[in-house]
């Protein structure tokens, strides 16, 4: 039978130009005006989605990916703002679980009470539950055993900073004020922020496709590392190329 | 040449049911899990989607519509709780146009300063202009002139409620807290929050589809009409009937 593609969506140029440069016999096979390139990476073959920032975006091209290539897997990647205190730039966070922190329900309060986040309840986002046989709201999102696991494999030879295993959180949001960042970090326990990875976890699994988010600090408010260090963008589709390759192996092994 | 059809979106069996029912020839057309069927309203064709709740889905579904059926229209609907404390249940709104109220960027503080919402500046997300030629980043996103035109047509026979037109918000948030709705009423300008329609107008403008979002007060958390009334996923659904048979009328007689 003949391989099906990885899918790999970064939101930026400055995080998928290294990938398709990597290519050999690449095609331009665009999704509307969203820029998309296919080929193959040491024979394997592989899609690069080019996004643009946001939920709506990733979970469309995402959908558009699944129906045109029915791809083995898709790896949402490119850079993201820490959550965690530990973490610095060019850390990379594998996302053993992804969730939308935008899904959540404010209390009822009257009129001059206030609307304070730490009253957020957490509230879930629709996807297909394949045991279940329904759609069910769920507030996280596991990544797919394997493509962890490459990602750990991948991180052994990672020189540029530390890869931790943890919560990714997604939103259409940017947070700069460092209460709301820690509010965050401890009701989701997010490693980090990012703006696309749970919109295609949720879509992934309705499709029942392997999923996995891979994200590099590019800044942190907590460390006054700010602003975004462009330099991480590249720096991450490098480890997504070690991530693909111990995939590949694993799979020709098993 | 062929008519094109109209893709309707509901998040709910409530919200699609009634359209569905309206049809003839209509054939199931899934995406994956998700319903999806097409026929014919009044000879004409039509696409009816059930998204679930949620900007991911309904981006993606979206998406995913465009790609299958290369629509006239996209009309996302269905309910809606109230921001403008003049809204009561029953009350309809059309969306000018919409803004995803997730997309904010929340300025610096330290830690220990707090995080107030009434700093939060607006951020927009990334819809391709044909204008420009480029994606750009717009808080706002505006329905087409001849959907709006068939919604103002259709208003004069509504007798549940007022129609009015004006700004829908949408977020996978759910909002209780009264000051909440407050800030964001006053901050975008919104008549009422939904879960899909921002979404939507973005996918839909990055392929030069028309669209509209048309909403129906459900709760207003502002007059203690809460919980959900669920008559009004129907009267939604009677009222965009009306819509569209304004809007074929009138491409007749144009």
């Amino acid at each position: 039978m003949k391989e099906q593609p990885v899918v790999i969506q970064g939101a930026m140029e400055v995080e998928t130009a290294d990938l398709i440069e990597q290519m050999t016999e690449a095609r331009e096979e665009s999704f509307g005006p969203w820029r998309c390139v296919r080929g193959l990476v040491d024979g394997h073959p592989v899609v690069v989605s080019e996004t643009q920032w946001g939920m709506a975006n990733a979970a469309a091209l995402a959908a558009l990916a699944i129906e045109r290539y029915r791809p083995a897997a898709i790896i949402s990647q490119g850079t993201a703002g820490a959550h965690d205190p530990a973490l610095s730039v060019y850390d990379i966070v594998l996302g053993a679980r992804t969730v939308n922190e935008s899904a959540w329900q404010s209390r009822y309060r009257a009129a001059g009470a206030g609307a304070p986040m730490e009253e957020l309840k957490q509230l879930g986002v629709f996807a297909w539950d394949a045991q279940a046989g329904k759609f069910t709201q769920e507030v996280y999102h596991a990544a797919d055993a394997a493509l962890l696991a490459a990602g750990q494999a991948a991180a052994e030879s990672y020189r540029r900073g530390r890869v931790v295993t943890g919560t990714i959180g997604t939103s259409d949001s940017w947070n700069c004020a460092v209460d709301r960042v820690r509010f965050l970090h401890a009701f989701y326990g997010t490693a980090c922020e990012e703006m696309e990875g749970d919109a295609v976890a949720q879509i992934a699994q309705s499709f029942g496709i392997p999923f996995l988010d891979v994200r590099i600090i590019s800044n942190s408010i907590l460390k006054n590392q700010d602003p975004w260090d462009l330099g991480t963008g590249p720096a991450c589709q490098a480890f997504v190329l070690s991530l693909l390759r111990a995939y590949w192996a694993d799979r020709q092994d098993g």
